[in-house]
């Protein structure tokens, strides 16, 4: 039994109040585990910023502590940080098939060695230090998807990760209600769950639905289908794959990741491949349009996915035909929605046909609506609710339905990254925090690029630069004639050429004010050229460039 | 009778494959007229644009025949343009009441003067050259919208301007059915219709709708309610005030915009604003939280609104308050998603409640859908059609609507701007094109910013640049020891001083090999310099900033 003192320490690095970058660490006693180890995506004002991960210090300050990794699934917002996570804490990492098949391609791109991978099946349980966990099946937009409980000493603690409630899954492996609703009459202590859908009413539709979609659509089209997805979608992929089989048409793959999925989904069993039906790009021309599916990457209108390229004609191998028929088998996460309409555009330029959210039932959601995550409260009826995976109003409204069930207020934590939730078996609180936050990493660079950078790039964006290098004699302390200027991202130069001309006088007046006051502190020359361009520039153009003055002893 | 040889040239310069900016010329023998005149806001990509204009070349080329600008309504999208075209060519400005009221705030801060406007009524038929241009009321999210028939001796040509059909409008001015009919019986030689909406089955609901929604809101509310909202749908504010009034609250007014045209319109007595309703932002604590309302700008999250500002905490004189209701009566404009929801997450967070598009019926639409298209395109039925308002998928879809309605196909017209659309009394036909095209305003400047700088700014947003200057002795052409190396946007410079100084390492052995080769030839040494940086620095960080040599001479 637990002592009285005894006490559980749950602490989100990820995920709250944000979608993405999922990870949670859970302390008891001298153990810590961690679930899931996601990135994000970089906001519209992270400018140049590749990917964003969480920051681990407090991790790696308990370094021994830590007994591994656990995984809930292999999406990037839950696998994604991986890589720069285990070069500086190489713990062993716990995952399904899938799961563990994807983190594979990304510890060979990342060229990781002695990384420790354990697969785990569902309904398995393995014990991590004072943690035995256990997987359970759910179900969710990939497959091996799983839900995690924590049992310790002090209670059970259920984590849904990614879920929704599928009764008519592709692969028929429907999430394992009875093993939740026994460990919800055994008792729970906390909840954590899934919010990304929480303001959506009624139930998500199961993923069969799509494929009902997919028959009309194959049944009917006369020339190429074109579907996009994302490739870890491996169901949707699966119905892809089927509807061709099933309407004799052959599967071309296109982008990288589709073309890694495949290859890890098959190898591992998880899809379906009938003998000859993918064939290569170059063998395309041997079939009519009419056989030909291709299935591609850029579901999103990311602009160097496969789909984007081949609606720009920037596609090496494939071109949008006349009468292409693409569907875009997904939908638009938040921000996105501008790139994809302008693909969407463009294949209709190109004589295509697209199908796309708003005409027909080419996708589902792999998230739960409210009365799947009803059930899933009633189901586990927890003494105490954490609402995670989502940003600050999914969290509130997430709160509220738990509430509308009758869960007492008191019992609801809604924190951010870094909040330490502290349980004991008859209390819970938020106990302070520990250091979080967002770690950006660009090209080589993790974490070299903070507020100041940015600043700094969104200011060059906005308005261009002008840098002013002045010489100085060495010898004499005297400012040289040399003076030049050059700007960037500002104005047309040629057409400007009056404007940076009487920016040339404004320099010198201030550099002969500044002679005649015999000023040779090189900051305050420097801040004197930026104050007067600056100001002269504005008037002229009401633009702020940032200005780089430049002195160089000669 | 129009003479057989006759033809009349249907030129869109703005909001073709777009939305916004609408601008179209009409040109019937000598003359040529001008429907709308508006801007539309940059793309992502057009870092530091303020907003953009159609390219009016062609209409300052034919400067003698352009009669006058005819409005359809005082939408940014169709007046925005109007103070920096009338720069450019200064013609008469037809509208109706409000419109022109709106034009007139723009004019004064444009401090522009000369200008002529007409006003016009509803139902009335003004001569401009060789065109009768009538002005026909409609239904849209702001008063006084119209559409236009241009009558001339080759035929009539239908604009609809931006439309909905609303059986219960708020000012009771329902849309002129009977003279469309009219018109579509005499016979309509082309229309041009709005597109916006054509990807939504059914009805638009009307604006009255959203009136017994906020009935709801108001009749429940225990604290402060604030509503955000377009200043310019004046229907809106209306039934805002009207809510405020029937449940005795004050009305607070927030935001530039929406100061300015609430004054406009009780001005024009376009908005009925009873005694004592609206109370200065300075009286507010003379009352109780539960009988005061805000009006407000920042319905689409734009940093710089009034609800922005309150949600961050940075506006003078208004705080969010534990227990506010802020309804966002709005729906998001494509691309502001997100803006949207930090504002949201950040009034959650301050204890607000929020009631946005996902939960209620707190906004309409002011565009027509598909039924309602159906219903214009069969009262007017006309000879031709070109699809407008709507990026290339809206023209595409609305142009398969008409076809479902039994329109030939080869007399639907998708252009772009600048596509000279040309009509006789029995053919049409595109018939060429003329110059037409994005200008950007960037403070002072329009179109001093073009593909040129916008690259820059992009790379310079992406990676940061890096300035090297080097120092040359003009008496024997030496290199000298002069070398500085400035960056910005790149990396921490305290952080990677290491960097720094292997890439002057860099530098310096380019310039002695430059030395010993005799290289004195400045682009050379530039190109070198950058080069061997270039390549450096993506080997080091996998980024690659901006390189600018500068070369001084001493």
């Amino acid at each position: 039994m637990a002592k009285k003192a005894e006490k559980i320490k749950i602490i989100p690095l990820g995920g709250l109040s944000e979608i993405g970058r999922n990870m949670t660490a859970f302390e008891y006693k001298d153990d810590i585990i961690i679930i899931d180890c996601g990135l994000s995506f970089p906001e519209d004002d992270m400018l140049g910023i590749d990917i964003v991960i969480p920051d681990i210090t407090y991790l790696i300050k308990n370094k021994d502590k830590v007994k591994g990794i656990v995984l809930t699934h292999g999406h990037e917002d839950h696998i994604g940080a991986l890589p720069y996570v285990l070069k500086k804490l190489n713990v062993p990492v716990y995952g399904t098939r899938l799961t563990l098949g994807l983190v594979e391609i990304k510890i060979k791109e990342h060229k990781l060695s002695d990384i420790q991978l354990q697969k785990v099946d569902v309904g398995q349980m393995v014990q991590l230090g004072e943690f035995e966990v256990e997987f359970i099946r759910t179900s969710h937009s990939m497959p091996d998807s799983c839900a995690i409980a924590l049992h310790t000493s002090l209670g059970v603690i259920f984590h849904t990760g990614d879920f929704k409630i599928d009764y008519t899954p592709i692969d028929g492996q429907v999430i394992d209600l009875h093993r939740i609703a026994e460990l919800g009459k055994k008792g729970v202590l906390v909840m954590m769950a899934d919010s990304t859908n929480v303001e959506r009413p009624g139930y998500t539709m199961s993923e069969s639905n799509v494929g009902a979609t997919f028959e009309n659509i194959f049944r009917n089209a006369e020339n190429r289908i074109i579907v996009a997805t994302f490739a870890s979608n491996v169901h949707r992929v699966q119905q892809v794959l089927d509807a061709a089989y099933n309407y004799d048409r052959k599967v071309v793959v296109s982008g990288r990741s589709m073309v890694n999925v495949i290859a890890v989904a098959q190898d591992l069993g998880v899809l379906n491949v009938p003998e000859g039906l993918i064939i290569d790009v170059n063998d395309m021309d041997q079939y009519d349009d009419n056989r030909i599916t291709i299935l591609t990457t850029g579901s999103q209108g990311e602009p160097m996915a496969a789909l984007s390229r081949m609606a720009s004609s920037e596609h090496r191998k494939l071109n949008i035909q006349q009468g292409d028929l693409v569907v875009f088998s997904s939908s638009p996460i938040p921000g996105n929605e501008k790139s994809i309409t302008r693909v969407i555009n463009q294949l209709f330029e190109k004589g295509a046909e697209v199908i796309y959210e708003s005409f027909e039932d080419v996708h589902v959601s792999g998230h739960a609506c409210q009365e799947e995550l009803k059930l899933m409260h009633r189901l586990v009826k927890p003494k105490y609710f954490i609402p995670v995976h989502g940003e600050y109003k999914h969290l509130k409204q997430h709160a509220k339905l738990a509430e509308s069930l009758g869960m007492p207020k008191e019992n609801i934590f809604i924190g951010q990254n870094g909040t330490v939730f502290e349980f004991g078996s008859d209390y819970g609180k938020i106990n302070g925090s520990v250091q979080s936050g967002k770690i950006l990493v660009d090209g080589l660079g993790v974490g070299d690029v903070g507020n100041i950078v940015l600043r700094d790039r969104k200011h060059l964006a906005e308005d261009g630069l002008m840098v002013v290098v002045v010489t100085i004699a060495k010898e004499n302390g005297k400012i040289a004639a040399g003076l030049d200027i050059i700007s960037r991202g500002f104005v047309y130069v040629r057409e400007s050429e009056d404007l940076i001309d009487e920016a040339r006088k404004v320099v010198k007046s201030v550099l002969d004010g500044c002679e005649q006051q015999n000023i040779r502190e090189w900051s305050l020359l420097k801040s004197s050229i930026r104050d007067s361009l600056k100001d002269f520039l504005y008037e002229k153009t009401k633009r702020r460039p940032m200005i780089l003055p430049v002195i160089m002893e000669v």
